[in-house]
């Protein structure tokens, strides 16, 4: 694990929330993205070498629709940037962590990811994140 | 903001939870360190610029005793590191959000803290910390 990549955070209204983490943190997010096949639209803030990620829910499926609606907003992931996400997710696995895919999927910003179970880290869930590029 | 400190990790056990996150980030925690007016001994791994700090509760009136009790363990707090605490207290206060303590106070590793009340910030406790120096 090279650095923490970003702290996802499960809000209600992307837009309300855009404003309150502009007003904390002193600047505007960079940019907002929908991934479709996780059901939400997000948006990216940068600090430091980390991001932090604002994920509001864009179906009733969806998996932040369903945290918000156990939990309320919070902090819903922590996601640590690897060089090697396949090599890590066989690491993880071997030493006792619940992976949740068997392979990679395309997540937000451009990055491979793959999620540990929050059961397997002391109720966190896990992402790692790795840059997609042209040659994988 | 100039970064992001630390990720708080409520834990009921730091013996085991330090085990699980040095498979988890490839290495050893740095320091243990009980904080008595928090009522929680920390424990704290560096990852990248930022840390893990691992908290468990020493006694039942602990915040963190209180937090596990009622949602289990998980992601307790963000900490970001500013460089005027007193000033960044004004501002937040400022922009809307409760500050939860009229000055900072001393808290692990070194740190002038305070906290800000998560309903501030769409359910996500922040603190705000800076290092104790010689001179404040």
């Amino acid at each position: 694990m090279k650095k923490i990549e970003h702290i996802g955070i499960a809000v209600r209204n992307l837009e309300e929330a855009n404003k309150t983490y502009k007003s904390l943190l002193g600047f505007e997010h960079y940019k907002t993205e929908a991934v479709e096949s996780d059901g939400v639209m997000t948006s990216f803030f940068t600090c430091g070498e980390s991001k932090i990620e604002l994920l509001e829910a864009t179906s009733p499926e969806s998996p932040v629709a369903k945290f918000i609606e156990k939990r309320g907003e919070g902090i819903h992931h922590i996601a640590f940037y690897v060089d090697d996400i396949v090599a890590e997710m066989a690491r993880l696995k071997n030493e006792g962590f619940t992976v949740l895919s068997e392979k990679p999927k395309r997540g937000a910003d451009n990055k491979w990811v793959a999620f540990l179970h929050p059961k397997s880290a002391h109720g966190v869930l896990i992402e790692l994140c790795q840059e997609i590029t042209e040659d994988h």
